[in-house]
């Protein structure tokens, strides 16, 4: 096979399907032949950047040379963008979220079905190392087994001033952001979901979710929380987690963190009560520095391959897709349960598609 | 009126009576004449540290000298002491949680009522300096108003050894702790509590919660998470706090934490999208070194006067209790809301007292 034998074209050529472009020059096997955009600034700009500007969509799907597309646009147009696409034989990789619910999703992967063609969605979190040493605690029970994970992401800058704050389009944290946590969290965690309980934040005004925090409870014992917060002027650690033998920190994407675990070795000694405001404490008096041990994060679990290598084995028949399109619908569905939880107030149960 | 004029005894001479003793002994207008322990080791500790050793309880309520008892014995044991020392003409000091339920403490008010004697709990926590800072803030607004507020402790040691690990003497975290922490947050918060979610925890095999988490919604807007752990080898801060212009943080009993405020003057700026993990983020990128402002702590609230200082005042019909029954009875049955949430999985609504 020959080096980038894969074409594609990027429709929506903004901050996203820039980047796309940027990752693809990077891989020896895709190759992007041209963009699409309807603002003609973004269609300039491609042609700067070297790439193609189709007049249109259409002319990107009638070109017979072009094998698959990306779509980089706002959440509410990509279930029209790919059902087109699949009906003129093309495949498609989509951002994420890649439909505003389930039955958006569900008519994409029809499509794709129907037409035999390809369906993957940009779940790039996937491959984010500070992800992948959590996972790689989780896999090894490197401090015991997890029973408790707290993946938070906190900003101060509020919702983008685009789309991204506007409901038509898909804005709002839980459907940008969220969407990345709770993929992580299911691709790591195999066990069904018992419940979800939520609370979406609307501080800043706007009509969609600021931010949001979900508790997921899992059938195999594990209770994981996941924040979006766009008003937090000071930031919680990225990852917090719990283990029976210790706790693990990642306080950023800089990967600096540490694990601190019981020490086996020594005998354990009752501590002795601090002074801790105006009381007394035993129960919360730090372990003796002998009591515990404190190390450093694992290496990262490795993904067998990046995602666009992943794509074109997907292409060249030679593998299945890391970003499985029953995870994605998985996915959906549990941010639909969070949705509800948020609105209502109540503990969302029986409805994972595990 | 003289020096030292309020007598009592303290029955339950263990950490927290031994603790009591030292508290007084720095107080002008209370004093101990003596103790009470069923323990014979702790009776004569008693008498080591110079306080007379009663023989009973009996002896200690027949006692016409004694105008008061402190009650420091395991949560089980807290109202029928009091019922008899009401019946008996004394007044009383009851350590937290002052009794197991709801029922029990309304027939420990009712005794108290009926005899014409003090019944105060001992909620000392609100004496704590952390908590007056943040108590601070969301009464000055130095942040903005507050509208999120993190309560979390967290140690590594499990439970302690004694009877506070047992059901029938009321162990477990929320019992403990908890009722701290959720006294000080309806001290702090004047509004009506709209529901709690909850998750107790069960980690460590004890037969009592080992820790548990509390969201409480109250009906002007605010937040409120309490976290108690007693598996966390790394803590998270002892307090988080968000409000309209920016968050607060107090890392520890050392009171060290900061605020990190939004720069009013300086005009907006989208921030720049940055790398994190494999993907781009303009939400999530650090505002700019403008456009925030780091600032200190503000000084503690101040309370009126010392726990025992507004004792003696109450004894004298000088003042209010600072710890009302009310509110104490308040803060039991959110924490019967609590335990009942943590079983079922349910958000509680329409319970609160207030």
């Amino acid at each position: 096979m020959h080096q980038n034998s894969h074409s594609v074209v990027i429709i929506g050529y903004g901050g996203m399907g820039s980047y796309h472009a940027k990752l693809i020059k990077d891989n020896e096997r895709v190759k992007v032949v041209g963009t699409y955009d309807i603002d003609s600034v973004r269609a300039e700009a491609s042609t700067q950047d070297g790439y193609r500007a189709y007049p249109s969509l259409e002319a990107v799907l009638e070109d017979k040379t072009v094998e698959s597309i990306v779509i980089a646009t706002p959440n509410d147009s990509h279930k029209e963008i790919a059902v087109r696409a699949f009906a003129s034989g093309k495949n498609v990789i989509c951002e994420k979220p890649v439909t505003m619910n389930v039955s958006e999703f569900e008519e994409m992967t029809a499509a794709a079905e129907q037409a035999g063609k390809v369906l993957m969605v940009h779940q790039n979190r996937r491959w984010d190392e500070d992800f992948l040493i959590i996972k790689q605690m989780y896999d090894q029970k490197s401090i015991g087994d997890l029973f408790r994970i707290e993946s938070r992401v906190h900003g101060a800058n509020g919702i983008p001033g685009d789309w991204r704050h506007m409901e038509v389009h898909g804005g709002g944290m839980l459907l940008d952001w969220g969407v990345h946590l709770l993929d992580q969290a299911l691709f790591m965690i195999d066990s069904k979901i018992t419940s979800v309980s939520s609370r979406l934040s609307f501080i800043l005004g706007d009509e969609v979710d600021d931010g949001f925090e979900a508790t997921i409870q899992f059938e195999n014992g594990i209770s994981y929380l996941i924040e979006v917060g766009t008003t937090n002027f000071i930031t919680l650690p990225r990852w917090y987690v719990k283990g029976t033998e210790g706790t693990g920190i990642i306080e950023d994407w800089s990967m600096t963190g540490r694990t601190v675990t019981r020490n086996r070795e020594v005998e354990h000694v009752e501590p002795k009560p601090i002074q801790a405001g105006v009381g007394l404490t035993k129960t919360m008096a730090p372990p003796s520095e002998e009591a515990t041990i404190t190390g450093v994060l694992p290496e990262p679990f490795r993904q067998p391959s990046s995602f666009y290598d992943n794509f074109a084995d997907v292409l060249d028949g030679k593998a299945e897709p890391i970003v499985k399109n029953d995870q994605v619908l998985r996915v959906l569905n549990l941010i639909e349960a969070i949705f509800e939880g948020g609105r209502t107030g109540e503990t969302i149960r029986d409805f994972d598609q595990y």
